[in-house]
């Protein structure tokens, strides 16, 4: 409710126009948002800075298109997940100044209200070249909303040599984002590594038992590590948007 | 390798007691916590304050006793969760001053190094009084490891005013841990509203289709909400443990 | 059997055309419908008007488009679900006055029976738009066997305020669909806001440890909400059609 | 919120005591449920007169009997289920006049407050004896909370003739609670002979391949009979609850 | 119905105590088993001479006791499966001829009404000591029910030999049962060697992958030999009955 | 090993040209069949007159034309199951007398070895249309290999009716064979209106819960009726070559 | 077949008493392992040393120290798995010298057939205390089949320097054995590592998604290291048997 | 590192270019595959002579080629597994002298470093010629690491004689590797056969309740026989690479 309604109603109700009872009516069956949910929520959104994405599986190309040319006015950074190619050329022809990601399948628009500010560091780590897809959402999703992110790539388990060569860069991120697929070890042997916090995204990468990322899911889930969190078979988005919540922090 | 070794090894090579080759050999060869790596991980105990946990569940009594005390000397926090009765008394028989949790199965012993700042804040949320002993599991971990705990049980999303009252008190954390058994809606919800990152905890709480938490499991990691990640069913340890690092950060 | 036909018997019988041994035997050896047993389902299917839709998955348009029209000339209400284009075509032209609503899969022709009352009122609730086609089916057959149908959509529980905003609305509603996908939370949450049964439909929507759909459905499963039950995946027909036997008892 | 509290905040506001800032500043503060939304939930009580049951299973019997006692006071029928012989022993030494059924492990206490009328009619039909617990909770809840119930008992649809006997007296009910386990065949088939709601409830009785449960609740969620909605495995409460929502609204 | 009372319906209307249209009512709303069909039910049981057994798995000894005598008057062969020392000692108090086959967990009691024939010839075959108590109960089943029974233990796959040593005797019984747990190949193998039906019944030998008999069970479902048909794990009496039924057919 | 080998390999023994040693190395060291396994093999082949039939699925057209050629010429009956157009017309091509049944995907070729019986009588029972192809699979590999098949179709579990009016006909056949996708439910139903062996085929026919027939092939294991065996999900060819062998059995 | 038998059989039709033709049919018609099968399988036994070990789980107490006893005598290596105390205790009355390791819950009695020679190198890693039970009767069933065994404990991919301390003594082993619960990274971490065969071992050890050690073995299965393959969950007697045929061949 | 680079440090140091402190900082600080961990794995490397395969799948034919080049010019054995025809010409072009295996859908070259011995003998068995392209993959990939393959096929469980047959084959190997879909019982019988080590390996052939070969490879991790081991359904590279591995320790 726009606190003018509200004004409006009290001054109402003070000048005589409506009864004490009438305005005690109207209060309690506001529908929620009218009595300040709705500014709570936004003052969610302007204190993170991180609007919702949009999750372009299943969406027209012009559906796309429009939410994202209507949030691109706004002049928070907009970012659309899961996109194809028809998507992107939708979108662009819309809004001119979007990017579109092929390998990430990401298209995004940054922000154009003045802000900045890295907020944080966040390590991107990915097992393997199939699972490059997964993490530069995770990556790009995380600079869009303004951290930086070093990308560290093929640190598989299995040639351990190449991830530990990697150990210092890693220590000096906020938070580790940690894809993998297969039997999805990697961010246990990172969690070990680290002391900052690190988000697991399992990835759908694999064969045969692998079941579509369930293997992956279940080892991440049964870390040894205690410094590990989930998220969905390749949610490279929600790992994205929640490292950075926790990098900001660290500032 | 402690760097006196490795000094006497470099100063043997310059006096000539050894060779070159043979100092390129030993160097190449040595275990690999001996160049240093040994060195880091204890860097990080230091840094984070947070050693692991003796997980108490097919450990005798006297095997949890022995480690417990053996830790209790070094001055760090202790504690040893999924602890019996039958536990506890062998480890307070050994260390008195050792707290038993018989809600959250733990046994604690604050640090006595001196440390007592409170880290950051964190919300344990939980649904039912039957996810509390996991729900307490993390608050106990949390604060034996210096962050200050606000406790809200009894908020399931089947009674949602209950949940909605305690929003003010959600938003102030920095971050919530959202514990819940049969459908495992509640961090979702709570994930809507508020601006921190949610650690979701599976409980093993229900029936029948609850297959032993899976169903509240595989709600979580589908939230629609992107600022939530998960730990395993009934892990409040690691909850309370992940949700301490990145409150800490917050300072 | 055919009434006549009984009454032939036993006509026969009296007459002594047949004996008693023999009639004996005919009666209990007649097929069981022939003993009135179809007459009950007929009279199941005059007290319902609600006969059942064609399921038009896995059929050839030809056969849609027959089946339709043998029903569509006896003046019930003709539904066919997941009805693609190529049904839809070959429907309409055997059947012009049949509707094709793309977005819920269904073709539809109402009934010419007279019958026009609206027996009840429906609450069609879902998550997100990509929940709409499984919403949609729902809603178009409580409308086309007879309920007065209020749709609500988007109000997914990750942004609480805007289903807070509808509860009122939900209020009205002698019954509750709630078509989610991904955890599936929101039946559950509606259930704790309405005094009414609520139907949960779990969609197939999500990705990942979705399972196509199974993570939803469990969620649902699992409700604390007493006043909840469910179907199956995507079946927005079995809602629609049993919310409206529901909601006609209520007039 | 007590309406009282808001009539005294609009009289302070109007008699000038506090601003029209400060009315507005507290209004949009107010914990949800001050905002009336405790007076629905109330409301909603009020209306179908079905508190939530007790579910003691992971209580104490003294957690048990403390609860009971507590809403005994309220007039309102109580309910606690899946009670042992301790729970029951327990309460009763608190609430003499509450009943222990050992079939069914329930505990009851009929209301109070002066209500009596039968609400519509339930038939609570079950598969085999050992569904029976399952049965019983159902049909005591539904009693409890005002259904006139039916029990038909050793129906499995194995042995056909049986149920057919049955079904004059099924289809005279406002609705029909179908128990079965193994197979979980029973609600298919009586939903195709009933033309009244069906809820099915799958209960764990089997062995092997039944997964506790898991087949019979996959079959009823396949049925063929679009008149079913399906509860938890061995949920006979919810079963109970909803069946009683429904028949009530045939009234 | 029993005749007689179909007769006196009939002879009441020939006689004009009854109207032709008050006895078609009759007639056609009779329950189903009144109009014969529990005949033919007892005509099955006459003709395949095969009660159904009692399943004592979760019923009382004395129940078992109770029904198990109420059979034994009837004549036909008794049997009580998953039955434990308890429900054999109050059967036999109540039953002294009723026999307790321990290794089995069946109760057994001849039939006494004459009948000594052996109906057709079935070979119970299993791999290893441990699926003897499923196979007892197979075979147990058929001698009661009046086949003549060879016994082929100790034959799992992995000591081929073995099996192979045997396929004469296999080869000259009307009906195989295969009984095995782990990998469950037995059915497999045999059913490459024998030309008749092979009746496969997995158990819940095993442990960790085995899955309490689905790795089992998934092996003869999958099997390549095609005279193979499954039962459930465990379901040593539905093998042994469905054999008997086979086998009677081979005479 | 042909008999003419044996008998050269035992007159070289009695004539003197190889030792006593040495054929009895030969003979004991010979490869299996060598020592009559094949003629074993032949055998049952000749006595069962039931070849394995062709699995077209995963083999070229130009394979399965091959395969199907080189048994069309030894005068046994010949079937190719899960046959596509192309593979058909490949097939028919080298083989101008096979027919191919579309519905089913079947080739066939009637055996020309002058055997013409009847051996048994199958009912082949299916719930509903979609259940048809497997149905059909199954009847006609029965009746290629010589039974007398009856087709009953469309009599789902939800309109009993149909069901019971074909009882008649199902309890004159030596075995059923019943087909259900869904609940499955059809099976335990038709097994308790029979005395006779039951085959259960479940179907992959459903969508979201069903599993792809996983669903139904659990309820089927499950079914209360002990006269009912099950093979794998869409075997029809299975089912009518195991109910084959059986009907064989009663003749 | 006794090889003396088949000489008189040879003598008999070489001296006239049998004909060529009853010869051959004997010969073609014999059980199969009197064709000298059972010479090969116990040739294997000689080969290998390796007879099978006693599962004592599900065994009684006597039949396990009988069937030790008596393969005691043949001088064997003898090993009785998943054995308790009651086991130990009756197996030691009979047979003195047998070994009870209560850790590894394995009884053992050494070759006493003179043989003495250590059979190749084989390590056996553990990551946890408690996959210690797994790991050490996978190390005595190594030894006791002639391996030398290095046991290697407490190196979890978590703490990743203690397990990189030992790499160079796991580079001396013909095969390595890893067993490990929870996510179960640990042999796709030493298989990077090492150029041997690694057996992984899943255990049950873990709690929640673990699912009884179903996740460590599909993290196992999906490892990206080529040289590694998997045993059931917890059977760490076959990865010794397994590892001991192994290393052997490295002799 | 190269040895080079380290002995330059060295010679840095005693030449008094950099002091005692700076040379230390530099060695503890290394990436750790510069302090001889890489030489390691080099030294693995041409230990075993087996480089990593190629993993087509999910690879352009751009990067398959690219990567096939770059391996061949080293002169080792290069292998791409998962190849299509387009990822076979893209490779030949740049690559002339790589052969394309279509059955087993991979790409060869032989090793050029004058490399030819023969290390040991593999069975590679299959059960049907739908298992042949995973086990041609298994028996291309041993080849070309350097054993010696005999290749047995169609031997399936159900046609015992035919495996049988091959049993004196099978024995002469160093390692037997089966592979099998369906059932999967395979490697169970042959591990009774032989006395060398099984690789058994699950394929996804079949249907139904194969599961796309979790039936398969749960039959095989539950296998009775103890000298068996699994790898990952389809997963013939890994086979073939383990198998070379364990033969070529038996030279």
């Amino acid at each position: 409710m726009q606190r003018e309604v509200l004004l409006a109603l009290l001054r109402a109700y003070k000048s005589g126009e409506s009864t004490e009872a009438e305005l005690a009516d109207r209060l309690t069956s506001l529908p929620f948002e009218d009595v300040g949910f709705a500014r709570i929520d936004h003052h969610r959104s302007l204190r993170s800075g991180m609007p919702e994405a949009i999750y372009a599986e299943g969406k027209t190309p012009d559906q796309v298109a429009t939410i994202f040319a209507r949030l691109a006015v706004t002049g928070v950074p907009v970012l659309a997940t899961r996109a194809t190619e028809a998507h992107a050329a939708a979108t662009q022809a819309v809004t001119p100044s979007a990017t579109y990601h092929r390998l990430a399948r990401c298209i995004t628009l940054a922000a154009t209200d003045g802000r900045e500010q890295r907020d944080g560091h966040i390590a991107v780590v990915c097992a393997g070249t199939s699972d490059l897809p997964v993490a530069e959402e995770a990556a790009l999703t995380a600079e869009l909303y303004g951290a930086a992110v070093t990308r560290v790539t093929d640190v598989g388990v299995a040639g351990l040599h190449r991830l530990l060569a990697q150990v210092p860069v890693l220590r000096t991120a906020d938070v580790v984002i940690a894809c993998a697929g297969m039997e999805g070890a990697l961010p246990s042997v990172i969690g070990g590594l680290v002391a900052s916090p690190v988000i697991a995204v399992p990835t759908s990468v694999g064969y045969g038992a692998s079941l579509g990322g369930i293997a992956a899911l279940l080892g991440m889930l049964n870390s040894c590590s205690p410094n590990i969190a989930v998220v969905n078979i390749d949610n490279g988005f929600g790992a994205g948007y929640l490292a950075c919540l926790i990098a900001r922090q660290a500032k």
